[in-house]
């Protein structure tokens, strides 16, 4: 892999950066719960399809008592897109060489009253530039003042940034989360982007942002109800809504499949699926 | 759809004739390990592109002490492939009118030591006419003595019928129940066959006998492991075995994505996926 220029670098240091501020609030949130839980790190390294070395990331996970199952996995890599893939990836038609660093978590909680969350950004490089990601919560029993308080704070990060992107970035991640199947969304949504190009400081710093929503969006919903009791009922829920996850994930999602049709760490890619699931 | 000929007519029947052999053999099992628990059926009925009634099925399902989750669909179904469909079928390249009649059956049991299992057969009319279909044995702790009887059962069956079917049939089972991801079978296999043409009855008969060979190797293999004492430990490979299964399911398996992603009747599609299943 090619040494990083300065905005690769600048782009891992930060994904990397939110990870252990993300990571040691999910701890915290444990330690006010009563448990030692801590994450587990652990590195894995990627051969490029050339034979040469290729990058590599960590995999983050934990489990605890309100996390039953969490994954925060920081990732960067490099190398050449194989000849078919490289068509279907913008700027790497003529020159199949690419770099991705990101962060990717999702969250699967012991309660069912807490939702499940998604959060994504990375910054591709080709022959183009472009930021990419989201973040969408996944409730078992959703709560409209949850997915209000959520929705906030994204729509004030995007409107910091450009009064277009909050409408357009929900929507986008309404159209991405469905289950054509069922005809039923994965959750109660989000922001999805993708293809964030022109200047690196603005998309950079808006990336930024999202992640710094997500720090002030998700945290307070946990604590706002991992505490509720729950009955049978809700946990029968809770499995069932974790199946349609599934379905979405193996069926649909993009990076998933791109991941593992394509030799990728799989412990790292199907790290999204749940603790446990049910199917009736 | 059109009225049933002879041929579709004489396999539907087999197939509905199947269906009550297995659910009452299944019963009965449930019966002598002292639950009352019984098949339900629920009737589906299918619309064709064309808007015209396009035939439908019976979802037969039963939550049992033994069998957690069983289901046997039957279905005949008619109409035309859309185009993009039919110019992947055999014979549909020209006339998109089709028929298909067939069972399909999954079963996962609550006591790890008992294997699950899959069959299915079927018999197509397009401008040609095939059966296809087989079986599979899906053990989380595999006993090498099951496995051995299992497909002895099978080879029994191809034996009487043509002496390659066994080992073209078994490696094909071998190939296809195959999670490339992981470099892992989904199970111990069994048979695998399709596009079986030419004269109806010989392919007919050898499709009832492999319906003939699961009922005489799959209720033996229940009765043998059903009483036996399981830990933690082995249940908690049962649940990670049977995430293999939901990945391979909604991953790779031809009739799960085709029926999702052309409006099938997701309930009776879907049924194949277990009752719980752990990712860790």
């Amino acid at each position: 892999m090619d040494p990083l220029d300065q905005q690769q670098q600048a782009a891992r240091t930060w994904f990397e950066s939110l990870r252990d501020r993300i990571c040691a609030e999910f701890e915290a949130i444990e330690r006010e719960a009563g448990s030692e839980a801590c994450f587990l790190y652990t590195p894995w390294e990627r051969v490029d399809v050339t034979g040469e070395p290729g990058g590599g990331g960590v995999r983050g996970q934990m489990a605890g008592e309100v996390f039953e199952k969490v994954g925060v996995n920081v990732s960067t890599v490099g190398g050449r897109f194989s000849d078919e893939f490289a068509r279907s990836i913008p700027g790497a038609e003529e020159d199949p060489r690419f770099f991705a660093t990101g962060i990717s978590l999702v969250a699967h909680m012991a309660n069912p009253h807490v939702p499940a969350v998604h959060m994504n950004t990375r910054f591709l490089t080709t022959t183009r530039r472009w930021f990419g990601g989201g973040a969408d919560l996944n409730p078992a029993l959703p709560y409209d003042e949850d997915r209000a308080f959520f929705h906030d704070q994204l729509r004030a990060a995007c409107d910091r940034h450009d009064p277009t992107y909050y409408e357009r970035f929900a929507k986008w991640a309404d159209d991405y989360f469905w289950l054509p199947h069922r005809n039923v969304a994965r959750g109660v949504g989000g922001i999805f982007y993708d293809r964030l190009e022109g200047e690196f400081d603005p998309n950079f710093a808006f990336t930024r942002d999202v992640g710094e929503a997500f720090l002030a969006a998700f945290p307070p919903l946990v604590r706002k109800r991992m505490g509720m009791p729950f009955n049978e009922a809700d946990m029968e829920r809770l499995l069932e809504f974790r199946g349609r996850y599934v379905e979405f994930n193996l069926l649909y999602d993009r990076g998933t499949l791109f991941g593992l049709k394509t030799g990728g760490n799989v412990d790292a890619i199907l790290m999204s699926l749940p603790p446990l699931a049910r199917w009736k």
